[in-house]
């Protein structure tokens, strides 16, 4: 009991000073690859040195667990208070939405500052939390909203601004801007510079031309040489738990792969089972997404309480999962510590003796990047034991559904992975008798398939996983299993990504127009009615139609006296309609005054500003008199708008639309002498719930 | 006397072993990894052995040139005359080629089965008579060229047709088709498979569709597949020196960079170095080819002739700046044999005494592919001396400069490795006691300096060059090296592709409008009579349009009574004009009579022939009654064509035009009252030089 006693306020002081260790040390110099398990951890390891069978020890454990918990909790709990009050758009994983703006979706505040604070803060608190979250999609969410604040020439709300960031100020730049953020995010997350340009490239872009390619790789080369500076400057160990590894993560390049043909089988095999597993993980993930919203739409107490709740399940994961293993005796051979003291090392003790590891511990005890490496390791091939990789996998399988979804900042790629290797370890377990490869690299291999399955890349994750892993020689086998993990869960659903896109009800744009837009023509899928604004238009009209619709493109018609017909003059839209009648230039009778206007504005004052910042129609003040009087449209109108004849073809318009990265496409009359404009069509008008709203006959798969 | 006199007939007897060996054994098995030089290399190697100094010796060598020179000859020659006589077309790389082909330009038999069987035979004569040139660009224009004869179902003239390839016949899937297959050379010549989709992406491809990132990707899987199965199989050395080095071609893994601050400084200065010599480069390819031109123009015997002269300099290079080294002595500890007896080896004793070898016959009488082996090799520091360096950079370049344009297939990618290799390799030397980058991995970075300054390509080359090496490791500095290197060679002209592309006057569409296309509206470039046809229209016409223009496409108006007023129908392109006529579904009057049309053809009757394939207008028989009578056009007529109004800016015309992917743009009036078409723009209309042929007083860079 005595002893006892001492091994408690022991392991407590321990954790006190682990605890200001974390807060001092790693806290400041690397907060994004910390997690709190490590402080747990070594309590759990003291208490768990001290076995024997008297009747306190339960008290203990239940203590410990305690702590475990308690810790998580907190710590979780900040993540979700950040989130749900400060930012709602901050949870999750923040690549569907990147992939939407990119798409030319600007939804509610996503790359706002506010945003970015609750991504970096609220993603370090889940982390170390403890959750089976990954730090990798945040981190491309990160860059994107960094990437944004330089694009809209910083922030005036935080009194950071830059003038010479004002040639970001359009939508072309501010997009290539932020696909180099969602770049760097990935080369910083996975130390993968290759790999960020092809995940901006694959995924991320819909848009893509080699100006851009040439500047993603620029962004990423300064990501890795400023990741190697750091690697370098830490390389002592004075920042916690960063540079490990080196620029290479998982680096299994020691062992020489020799394949046969039972390997290339059990490849794919590998390939068949992520394809499987992969898309009933997105299935699952879009259920319990779609459970969440409704709990989550409750109001922000529910969406802390929801992430108090998983943060618990968790923890009893955690802590519980373990006692379903048996001690191992730790092997001879071993040029590491077996067991391990300290914070960070392969052979947890948990529960047992001295020389024995528990191998679930292993796994759920340390960090996620430890337990990664870990299972990709070749050193020991019994390390992890059969029955503990079934539990592994089940475990980080359905913690990584429940999870994402919670209102904390949650990367997918990091569960996909644990999931993924501790298969992929099994299946070499398994097969390892009659196998050349090793359990190890079954583990990568396994881990990318699970990826493809989930995520449905092929040429980023390929290189994602090559410069994680630093093994050239695996290419061909991970082109394999990619490609069959891809091919076999397409036949299912689409790729998760696309799936929260769509969860969301992000009006994003396909590449590829859907075989049914064959039947209809642009005409066809005109709505609302047109309102149309005179070349020379009077004040009162231009501003009723902007209270009265949220249309943001206007047609500009002339007519007699300025032209010999109606014709149609081009599009004005409404931030320029806005800064145009704040300036003011109005005239008593309907004339022409664009000389005017054009001496009085520069360019620049009709950049486009930060989502949000522009002007509003509330911030006019305009008086009953020059309601009455007009305003020249000319000098604002884009004479040379994009436009489809109404008979067109309407899949051949939605190519248009994608293509060229319109926002406003004119649909003219085929024949002659009607009004010179029929409608516009805007991304609303070409997505499937609209279409097949207007025609609920059309077969949409045919 | 009587020794040499026995050596001399041992030489010609291993020489014949050799030559026999060459035609049973290697050239059936692996013929494209083939070099002659291997050959004449023992040779020499025997003649060398033997230095004293008697009279006779000189003679010796005269003859061992004599028989190097003259096999080079021999092979140059064969390489010449496939070239000239047969398919002029499988000259240089093809890259360019290809990269036109795939912007939309369809130069003549570019793509032919004949243009394959030179590019194949051609490549191995002419890198195996001794030149300095890559087989990668061929092989690049060989898979190019395969996956054409895929996309046109096969050869009629050759009688190889497959049926089920004819859902190829259109435009976009054999774009796809020849993407992949350019990804697919990339892919082998390197053992590259991801810097193969890399490349397909950032140098080949003009549209670039995720689709497609799939299907390359799957290509290059396929290859990296079937290279590792045939490595497998030859790794007992029975196919010659294919699968040398297994996937890896040049692996430096071995060697661990810790790079300081003057590595950094000269890494930089190799991305400066490298960006000139680079730029240089181009300058002087650019000027030879303009020269070579006019030469090869004067007829076939000419073009054989020019490579007869450049072979036999090549010969004198290559057996004579061997002579300007002097001999130095083996290094004592060392794995491989020196100097090196048999075909391939780092150490060619040439005309050294025993324990002594010749460093830059080391590097010229040896294969390319061991050359760079060699360069790049860390084993070794000294191995090449100064001054031998600085001779073996100088011939590189300059015969490399030389040899690309005459009349053989030609890459571009080994003489540029070879000479980055050896100035980078140079830089190592001299830096060596101050720096710690190995001098293997300077020249590595020397390479991709050079490469980067010449082709300006960036990702791929990265990939590609890492693929080649195995050393994820140098990523950091190999992005910085392309990066700077690109950077400044962009500063004095475009890199060697697209030089060659505006050498050769193809009309290539460039990504972004010019400038100055600001300036004008879409009607202004118009040019030309415009032929528009009745929805029903008298074959005579039809005819007689087909007989007087060129043009592919033509409007179709309809006309009272058939509509209301003359309003644009559509489009129909010549080659289904032409398969409608040659049906004759002819009316005596005019009226519709599009059912029966409809009821005969079926869509695959006018699916895409091959180039040169389709009917022509000589091979229709019309009889003076029938061109009297109607032919029905709307069954084939485009209904949606693009259209643009003719007041829309040009540049915006140009976007639309590129980003589409359209071979006619129909321009429409803006004004009602006017016929409904002012005319048709095709890819010349956009071309700079006409452009500015219209408008002489535009400046073109403003």
């Amino acid at each position: 009991m005595e002893n006892n006693v001492d091994i408690e306020s022991e392991g407590t002081e321990k954790m006190e000073r682990n605890g200001s260790a974390f807060d001092e040390r790693d806290m400041i110099r690397e907060p994004l690859l910390l997690k709190s398990r490590v402080n747990t951890t070594s309590q759990i390891a003291i208490v768990g040195a001290n076995v024997c069978p008297i009747e306190s020890l339960d008290y203990d454990y239940y203590q410990a667990f305690a702590a475990l918990a308690g810790c998580n909790v907190a710590l979780a709990t900040c993540a979700a208070v950040l989130c749900a009050y400060i930012a709602p758009a901050a949870a999750g994983s923040g690549i569907p939405e990147v992939k939407a703006y990119l798409n030319g979706v600007d939804a509610h505040s996503i790359l706002a500052p506010s945003t970015l604070f609750v991504k970096i803060f609220g993603s370090i608190f889940g982390v170390a939390a403890g959750f089976v979250v990954g730090k990798e999609g945040p981190m491309v969410h990160t860059g994107a909203c960094i990437a944004n604040l330089l694009g809209q020439g910083g922030s005036r709300k935080y009194h950071i601004t830059w003038n010479w960031l004002r040639f970001f100020k359009n939508d072309r730049d501010r997009r290539d801007l932020i696909t180099c953020g969602a770049a760097a995010g990935v080369a910083a997350a996975f130390r993968a510079p290759v790999g960020g340009v092809l995940f901006a490239l694959e995924e991320a872009a819909s848009w893509w031309r080699s100006a851009l390619l040439w500047r993603t790789f620029f962004t990423t080369a300064v990501v890795a040489v400023v990741l190697k500076s750091l690697i370098e400057y830490c390389k002592n160990g004075q920042c916690g738990l960063f540079g490990d590894g080196g620029l290479i993560m998982f680096n299994i390049n020691n062992s020489i792969p020799a394949y046969n043909t039972i390997d290339l089988l059990a490849i794919m095999l590998l390939g068949i089972i992520g394809g499987i597993f992969g898309s009933i993980y997105n299935y699952l993930v879009d259920k319990v997404l779609r459970t969440y919203s409704i709990i989550n739409e409750r109001g922000p107490g529910f969406r802390v309480l929801l992430v108090i709740i998983i943060s618990i399940l968790t923890s009893c994961c955690a802590y519980g999962v373990p006692w379903l293993a048996r001690c191992i005796p730790c092997p001879s051979n071993l040029k590491e510590e077996c067991p391990t003291k300290g914070r960070s090392g392969s052979y947890k003790s948990f529960q047992c003796p001295d020389g024995h590891y528990n191998d679930l511990a292993s796994l759920l005890l340390t960090t996620n990047d430890d337990a990664i490496r870990s299972l990709f390791s070749s050193l020991n091939t019994n390390e992890f034991r059969i029955t503990s990789l079934i539990f592994f996998f089940v475990a980080m399988y359905f913690l990584g559904i429940i999870t994402y979804g919670i209102a904390i900042p949650s990367g997918l790629f990091i569960p996909v992975i644990l999931a993924g290797a501790s298969y992929g370890r099994l299946v070499g377990r398994l097969l390892s008798p009659i196998a050349n490869l090793d359990v190890g690299l079954f583990a990568l291999l396994g881990a990318a398939s699970f990826l493809g399955g989930t995520m449905r890349m092929t040429v980023s994750l390929c290189v994602i996983l090559l410069e994680l892993t630093n093994n050239l020689l695996m290419l061909p086998l991970m082109m394999l299993v990619l490609l069959i993990s891809k091919t076999v869960a397409d036949c299912f659903n689409k790729g998760v990504y696309d799936q929260i896109v769509v969860m969301k009800g992000l009006p994003f744009l396909e590449a590829h127009a859907e075989p049914y837009m064959r039947q209809l023509v642009a005409g066809d899928v005109v709505s609302g009615p047109l309102i149309t604004f005179s070349g020379v238009e009077k004040v009162g009209n231009i501003v009723h139609s902007l209270r009265m619709t949220s249309h943001n493109g206007f047609p500009v018609i002339d007519e007699p006296p300025i032209s010999d017909a109606p014709e149609l003059c081009g599009l004005v839209l409404r931030s320029h309609l806005l800064v145009l009648l704040k300036g003011k230039i109005f005239t008593a009778h309907r004339r022409l005054s664009g000389a005017e206007t054009l001496k009085r504005y520069h360019a620049f004052d009709f950049a486009k500003a930060g989502s949000g910042k522009g002007l509003k129609l509330e911030d006019l003040e305009i008086n009953p008199e020059e309601m009455e009087m007009y305003v020249d449209l000319h000098p604002i109108t884009n004479t040379s708008p994009y436009t489809v004849v109404e008979t067109m073809s309407l899949a051949k318009a939605a190519v248009a639309f994608r293509e060229l990265g319109l926002r406003h496409l004119c649909v003219v009359p085929k024949t002659p002498g009607r009004p010179p404009i029929v409608g516009i069509l805007t991304r609303h008008d070409f997505m499937p719930e609209h279409i097949l709203g207007l025609y609920p006959h059309i077969d949409p798969h045919k």
